[in-house]
Formats: C-alpha cells, structure tokens, sequence
C-alpha cells in the first residue's frame, strides 16, 4: 500500500515535470495523455507555429523529432523510477534529471497532417546503465507519422 | 552575369523561407548566419523557452535535433536550386517544398550549454533522388554538442 | 493465374539469387526458409567462423548488420516485383540489382547466443523511389537479439 | 619507460585478438594496417566472397557494416586500455572482451568497388560508460564508400 502509493508520487512528479517544469515541453504544448507504469502516451495538438511546410500544412520534422525523444526519455524515467524503493522525493529528481538520449533515429513516413498527435513506445533492451526505446507518432486517422529509435543513459 | 543574378534570388529566396515562411523555424528563432553556395551557418540564440534539462540549464534535446534536422535540409535544397537553371520562381518553391527529411540520426554528445549555438554540415552524397547530409552543432567556445546524419529526398 | 505463375518465378529468381548468386551471402551461409509475397524470414545457422566475442561464444554483431540488411534488402525487392507486371526476366534482374541500402540502423538488444537465429521484418515506407523497412534478429528461444532501420533506394 | 611497454603489450593484445582471435574478423580477412594510441587503421582485400552485387561486382553492404563496426570497436578499446593502468594481462581482456556495439548507424555512399578497402574514424563522445565513434570506409583510390556512427558501452 506505501509502495503504491510511493510510486503513484514517482508518476505524479514525472507528469508535472514534463508538463510544466520542462520549459520547451510547454513551448510545443505536450500533454500527457496516459502515464502509467505500462501505459505511457503523449498528446499534441496541431497548431499554426508548430507547421514546417508551410505550403502544405504539415507538422515540421523538428516537432516529430522532439516529441520522439522525449517520449522515450518519458519511457526511460519510468523503467527508471520503477526500480527505486525507499528513496527520498530530492533523489528521485536527480536520478531522472540525469536521464538523457545518448542518440536518436528518427524516419519520417508520412506527411504530418491531423489535428491531433500522439506519441507512445515500447523498450527495447533496458540496463542499468542504457536503455533503448522504439517510438511512434500516429495523427488523429491513427495513421503512422514517424518511427523512431532511442538510446538512453539511466544510471 | 544573369545566372549569378539568378542563383543571388534562388539563396533569397531559401533565407526568406528559412527565416520567415516556416513557423516552427520563427518559434525556435533561428537565423541564418551565412548563406551561400558553399558556406551555410545557422544560428540559434540560447533562451528559457528553449531549455530541457532546468535542473542544469541545457538546451532541449529536441531544439538539438529541429536545428540539425533543418540545417541538414537547407543544405539539400542549396544542392538543389544550384542546379536548376532557367526555371520560374514559383517552380523554385514547388521544387523545395518538395524536399524532405527521410531519415535522421542525432548523436547529443555534450551537455547544450552556451549562450548561442551555430550549425553547419557537409554534403555526404548528393544524388538525383537522394542526398546525405553531415551536421555538427557547435556551442558559442566551438565545443561540439551534437553530431547529425540526415537522408533527404531531393528529386 | 499466368499473372500467378510470373509471379511465382520472380519469387523463385530472389530465392536463387540470395541463396546462390550473392557470393557474401553464401559465405555467411543464409537460407531462405519462407518467401511469399506476405510472409519473408531468412534463417542462418550458428557455426564457429561466425563468432565475435570468443570468450562469450557470441555471434558477431558484422554477422547480426549483414543479416539485417540484407533481409530488409530481400523485403524491399519482393515490395518492387510485387508491382512488375509484363516485364521480360532480364529487366526484372537488372530492378532488383539496383535496389540499393542508403542507411541502417542496427539496435544490438542482446547476446547473439543460439544455434540458429531467424530474421523478417515490415515495410514502414513503400514509395516509387525510396523504402523504409524494419527488420529483427530472433534466437531460437524466439529472443529479441538485434533490431533494425533501414531505408533502400528502390527506384 | 615500464608504462610504455605495458601499453604496447595492450596494443599488441588488441592486434593478436582482431587479427587471430576473432572467428568472423578472420573469416573477412581483415588486417590491421596501423594500430597506436593516435593513429588506427583496419585494412581489408576485395575477394570474390565478399561481394554482394554479383552484377556489379560490389563488396556487400554486410562486409562494410561489419568493418565499420569492429573498426569502431577496437578505436573505443583502444580508448578504454589507454586509461588501464597496473592491471594485469587477464584483467585487460576481461575488460576489452566487455565492450559491445549498443546501435551503429551505416550510410552507404558509393558503389564499394576498389581492389582493396581502409577504414578509421575519430572519437566523437568518451565517457566511462559510453564511447561514440564516427567512422569511415574509403577505397583504394581514397574515394569514401560509406560513413559509420557507433554508440558502445565501454564500462
């Protein structure tokens, strides 16, 4: 019951994190959607500053390439807090602060239109020092946008 | 002497869209630094918005990649307008439109700190229908924060 | 069922040509052990002249890239024949010898530790001019060993 | 004078292990060409097996993946012995036997014709848990044939 409850604290800490202490995050307008220890996925809604073809109206790469690597470095935190007991609140900021991607490839499959975004992943390998996470972005049509691989530092 | 005329409007062009048409590219306030056939630096000034880590003040990982992603892109298109003679300046900006990320593999390689940030790259492989694009992304002491290999369509 | 009959003999040339014609690929000893239009896996046998870490008794990660790219490479070819249609069997050789890998990305998730290992993969991308294809690595335990991106030049 | 020659028996270890101890480095006959602390290059002839476009008359993707893979390998354990000091012969290969490939990246640029094959790179990130080399593969007419980039663990 207090491990629950120590761990619902964890995810809490995380969403306010990527929410509102991460001052890009809020400049793109991610949302998370889902946040729990199996279920993780990331919303963002279409807005005019977010376009990078301006002739067609589509998301700019540079908008599927952020809200890849932080969802995987969201994945990564949580593989990462899961495995942290009894440690204080301060602690659990500073392991996640050094949480970072090590490299990221993205591929980019299809032209970024819809209204809305979502982003999820799956892990892939996970260490004690490096984590890897697959990610995908899909548009409101739930037609796949972009794929995306990550390797991560966790430790 | 009109070729050169022509190719000084096609690069015009390419910074008027870079700098002013791409609203994702306004919202991350890049600038072009240097713009010619041969030497092409991107700046982009460090500012709260832009920060990902706020524990240590580091430049957002995806702030990393949207500068290489489109540094490698400005490129492509250099590549591309360098080679269209004799050609409308609407079919100019149909062709560029037309340029697109493939895929990108971004390398973080030190904490994003400095006051300002330049990037540039090297054509790896420039063909007909494809060309591979080297980026680095220098902080303000010239130290490397990160390394990008970009394929992008071009034809 | 002529339209049936060509295509079977166009998955009959691949087969032959992965198992006899490509000289590297009959080096590292690969079968084909399923080629359908929907369904591709290749197999390869542990064998001692395949080891890297020989302390570990490891498959080496040359072998792991190999297998990867060259299964991606096989599903992008049967994507290209699968739209040949009245096409003489020479030109259906020189298309599939121009398939080409532009980039990889190779995950290596595991120890390459089995007595054989079977890869396969999906199509991400399926354009005129490029394709994006995921492929993976299994063990005989069906392990997830190695996992990988690559984009082919198919046209 | 005693830490030089214990750093040339490291060197030495590392040349006797690509060279003879590793099955599929033996199988690709790959030699070292140069291998000091600064200065490392991996040399590899054309032979009939080895190629992989048998129209053409290419060296397969496989063997350029493969090369710049182990390339990347030895120059992060190169970097990793460099910093092992008093430590005993068995310690080392204890320590060298541990560094792996965690993703590698291949852009493959030109068709890989050449009587025979160099490859080397640089350091891009050495940390003590993760080393990122860039690495490269030209030709005999010093023409580049493909460019690497490789993440591995090295503690």
């Amino acid at each position: 019951m207090e491990a629950k409850k120590d761990l619902q604290e964890k995810l809490d800490y995380l969403r306010e994190m990527y929410e509102k202490l991460i001052p890009f995050d809020r400049l793109l307008g991610i949302e998370i959607d889902t946040l729990t220890l199996t279920d993780i996925k990331i919303r963002i809604d279409m807005r005019e500053e977010l376009i990078g073809n301006f002739i067609r109206g589509m998301l700019h790469g540079g908008v599927i390439s952020s809200v890849l690597d932080l969802t995987g470095g969201l994945i990564a935190s949580v593989e990462l807090v899961k495995h942290l007991e009894n440690v204080e609140p301060d602690e659990v900021a500073r392991r996640v602060a050094r949480v970072g991607t090590i490299d990221l490839r993205v591929d980019y499959l299809r032209a970024g239109k819809g209204v809305y975004f979502t982003a999820s992943g799956t892990v892939l390998r996970k260490g004690n020092k490096v984590a890897v996470i697959r990610t995908e972005l899909c548009n409101d049509q739930n037609l796949l946008i972009a794929a995306g691989t990550g390797t991560y530092l966790v430790g």
